[in-house]
């Protein structure tokens, strides 16, 4: 099992590149305990850790704007990891440029286009108006800053991608909507004892009759079993089975939820347990 | 209300560029009738249909892999536009050329990162392999096509991006994962009949305690309602409570519909109807 209080760095794979906010949320959350291992596709963070190149995977899970990441989910069907943990990245968009600029030379902001999109009002109210230039990722925004050393163009990243390349943080918080937030998990191959204040995440399948869905979340409210998240997802060319996601509070190791997935059994077609984890609150 | 009958165009908003999937999803729905405009934010769509400069909008909704967009959601919910039609694209992406070009003289694919991913496979198993490059959107990638007339390099995109440009389609269908689809809504500020097989998409908040969502549920279960989408969104800063997403078969005129919502809002801190409107099988 792997040992998070070692004093030897662990290995986690990332899905992305140095300075990307799956980096800085993946740092945050394991500090100097880890060394973070970018990876070009999801698939190739899961395949790290089953070859056992990475000790732990990093993925996000949900970001309240933009939903559930389904390849992540269908990655967790397809694989047989256990989710050992969760935390919340608020992103925070900082607009950075190259040593010695300032706001009142700065003609042009690039990044990401999302990230554009999630800071327009703070762009629109720019005085005498703003160039706008859209790029593949953030942080290739701020590395491109730091290879031409461009004193009128700013980038929007994360904090970490400026603190990568050594570039200055001219302002930060500057998107629209504060309640920007992604939701990543851990994995690991071994399974890990959630604690007392725990989560568990499951999959479900259910045959698509009128009232499944309420006998299978019965199972849950029979026995006051908090769910944290429920979502149906529509399986392309099944239509006489749905798919649902499902986290709630509690261990699997505790008698009542034992009970409620034995019930559950009944009614799916599928369940697969992904996790049970220690909780922290989206 | 608008007439869709009528033999003169109707003005119908999209977000995107011409050749975009989102347009050719519009111009399969509506086919002649209707004429494509396109706007540079979802924003901007909701209220061309507000101003009148357009009768119509035309957005996404889900996709089968990325999942909710809740942007649109949230402009459903800020909005007073009404839901009246649904429709769903197969994605089926094609290798897009210029005229004259041929496979074995390509050395380059550009495309949008989402479809070069969805495409991998067919990449992998290039003879010989084959340079890949990442462009904003796929629609400008067939437009710089058309631009340089390269012949070594082939763009992914609709198909309707390569009859607008004028472009060969050398393959289609270049997708690895067929299930591969974007479910769309038709918005008006009037609402429509929709009819026998009729299809209603409500929000609804409830307020968090164990078996709150049960209870809400129970009010389609009694009475035989059969639910095509629920899903759960976590609300950031209102720990307290929660939002779903729901889509049930019937229409808000009848009377178990009507009895069902009464219900619901005994327990709903907010129910908002969307819309009612034909169905369409996702």
């Amino acid at each position: 099992m792997t040992n998070l209080n070692s004093t030897s760095l662990i290995n986690v794979a990332f899905q992305g590149e140095p300075g990307a906010y799956s980096e800085a949320a993946l740092v945050d959350y394991f500090g100097k305990k880890a060394a973070a291992v970018g990876k070009p596709r999801f698939e190739d963070v899961f395949e790290a850790v089953e070859d056992g190149s990475c000790q732990l995977g990093f993925i996000p899970i949900e970001n309240s704007l933009a939903g559930s990441i389904h390849r992540n989910y269908d990655l967790l069907r397809e694989h047989s990891l256990h989710i050992i943990g969760e935390t919340t990245l608020r992103v925070r968009h900082c607009l950075i440029a190259a040593p010695g600029a300032s706001m009142d030379k700065i003609t042009k902001v690039i990044s990401h286009p999302q990230a554009l999109d999630q800071c327009r009002g703070f762009l629109n109210r720019w005085e005498g108006g703003i160039k706008v230039e859209q790029v593949y990722d953030t942080a290739g925004a701020v590395k491109q800053l730091a290879e031409t050393r461009n004193q009128t163009t700013a980038a929007i990243a994360s904090r970490r991608a400026a603190e990568l390349y050594g570039m200055s943080i001219l302002m930060e918080g500057i998107e629209d909507d504060e309640a920007n937030f992604t939701r990543f998990l851990v994995l690991s191959t071994e399974e890990v004892d959630p604690g007392k204040d725990a989560k568990t995440s499951i999959l479900v399948c259910l045959k698509n009759l009128p009232g499944s869905l309420f006998k299978a979340l019965s199972v849950f409210a029979l026995r006051d079993i908090d769910l944290t998240k429920l979502e149906s997802r529509p399986l392309i060319g099944q239509p006489g089975e749905y798919q649902f996601y499902v986290d709630f509070a509690g261990s699997i190791k505790d008698q009542k939820v034992i009970r409620a997935l034995n019930h559950l059994e009944e009614y799916a077609t599928l369940l697969r347990v992904l996790g049970s984890y220690p909780r922290n609150s989206f």
